[in-house]
């Protein structure tokens, strides 16, 4: 283990089970099904001031991740939650990234999950860095659309397994092209999502995003957007659209639970609006940002 | 690790990039991206005699399979192959189960693969066992017709990566039955293939099995099928057929590396033919294992 991996081990430290280690010495057997078949489930979130956002929304959506897999999770959200809490203690970092993943356990060398041993291992990775730079969303960024298409079945959308090899490839291609990020096309050529985010347009001020029906996964950043403008009363239509109408669009924008509400002001070369970050996608941001705030001081009221 | 566990490692040693070890302590990494990801391709065979059969081909389509994701395998197969005759010599059993698995490294908490240090990961697990239970072959096996689609995209078929849940769940759902195992079909209801398996139809002494432009996995056996039918001018058709045709098929069979070519005799409950092995079936079976013999005997002569 080289200092190009020391990097990548850099203020990072895991839970396995609750063992918490160095990200260096942190393995699992190799007959974990999660690695032998991707038969695990995942969610990432990030903290601020030490507090994971949202984790009882994404907890919800681990569960329904591994319901659709049959992967029984036999950890409570309690024991889930404790663990998570352990394992920040040993980062100071103005952000952390969590990836909290529950595998269906050890099993025989066969994919039939009952010769599972029917004991889940749940390994939370912890990994401290800088805020995002705000460059990011000052400038905001390039995207292709690229031409792998989102699996369009009733299992890989929608959840968040251990296979996100379609959107690996097209991350890979944007890469190569010098670019930010890709998004990926639905079924019948739909705008459908991002490699890891649910992407948006604003158009003659009405903000559209793609329905979850043409099998997107459902951002927790998506839903927090949802309610807020219902709040707000600004308007939000789900619709399908296509590449010409994104291209058209007067503002675009990206939403993570890592990166929050990135703007994107240039697709396939093209430059959207007047290429810079829109004024709608400014507001959301904004409001957004109040509403992270306004959550980590609650939940800073409830600690013990 | 409780006696469950102990069962499933039993038999079994793992070669870690040229370290051998019992499958007990085999352990790898949690930020390789075959388990992040399931960035990994594979490739499973048997031995006869401790040695693998068409070995070379598998190598072949491992390659393919880590082309089609842009994944570098950065060791030679003199390499593999020495590796896997190394870890061969531990284990005295009539047959030995080996899944050789490369995955693209460690990386980065990014699914980014350009974020992976660029050393391969080489794992590969032998498993001994006893030879396949005669009445396999003797009784044939009863299938379901699974509702789970096979993938039907550019990445998934045709191709061994670390991403095998739609198989995993049709199987599920077949064991649940108290079934063999299961077919998935493909875009257009066509019959496509087994989990993990390929599927073959005698009607009117015809063999037929679905072509490979459907999206299906091109088995090492069906190769050899290929061969083999072409030499003794057996007569062989690639053609699109559904559910309606095979349970009105004369002989239904499967074929793979580690079961050779199993008689099916009843799928989703109806019974195929007459119930039992066909003529056919079985004159391809005692044709293949000839086939075996031969490889054996030759790869014998060529050890120095």
């Amino acid at each position: 283990v080289g200092p190009v991996s020391d990097m990548i081990f850099n203020d990072t430290w895991v839970s396995i089970n609750g063992d918490i280690t160095k990200a260096q010495e942190a393995k699992i057997s190799i007959f974990d099904r999660g690695f032998l078949f991707a038969d695990s489930v995942y969610e990432v979130t990030r903290t601020y001031e030490q507090i994971p956002f949202l984790l009882e929304e994404h907890l919800q959506r681990l569960h329904l991740s591994a319901k659709r897999l049959n992967l029984p999770i036999l950890i409570d959200d309690q024991e889930i939650t404790k663990e998570i809490y352990n394992l920040l203690k040993f980062i100071q970092a103005p952000q952390i990234t969590l990836r909290i993943i529950v595998t269906r356990g050890l099993g025989e060398l066969s994919l039939d999950p009952s010769t599972a041993i029917g004991k889940n291992n749940l390994i939370i990775i912890a990994k401290g860095k800088n805020e995002n730079p705000p460059e990011l969303y000052e400038k905001g960024v390039s995207l292709i659309i690229s031409s792998e298409q989102r699996g369009h079945d009733d299992l890989a959308p929608g959840i968040k397994a251990g296979n996100y090899l379609h959107s690996m490839k097209a991350l890979q291609v944007a890469k190569e092209q010098g670019v930010y990020d890709a998004l990926l096309l639905g079924e019948n050529g739909e705008i459908a999502e991002g490699t890891t985010f649910n992407i948006w347009m604003v158009k003659n001020k009405t903000i559209y995003t793609p329905p979850l029906s043409i099998g997107i996964l459902e951002g927790i950043t998506r839903k927090e957007l949802f309610k807020m403008t219902k709040r707000l009363q600004l308007p939000l239509e789900e619709k399908v659209f296509h590449r010409k109408d994104i291209l058209e669009a007067d503002e675009v924008f990206l939403t993570s639970s890592g990166r929050e509400l990135v703007p994107v002001i240039n697709i396939d070369q093209l430059i959207i609006g007047n290429g810079r970050p829109g004024k709608m996608t400014l507001k959301l941001l904004d409001l957004y940002r109040q509403r992270i705030k306004y959550y980590i001081e609650e939940q800073k009221k409830g600690r013990p």
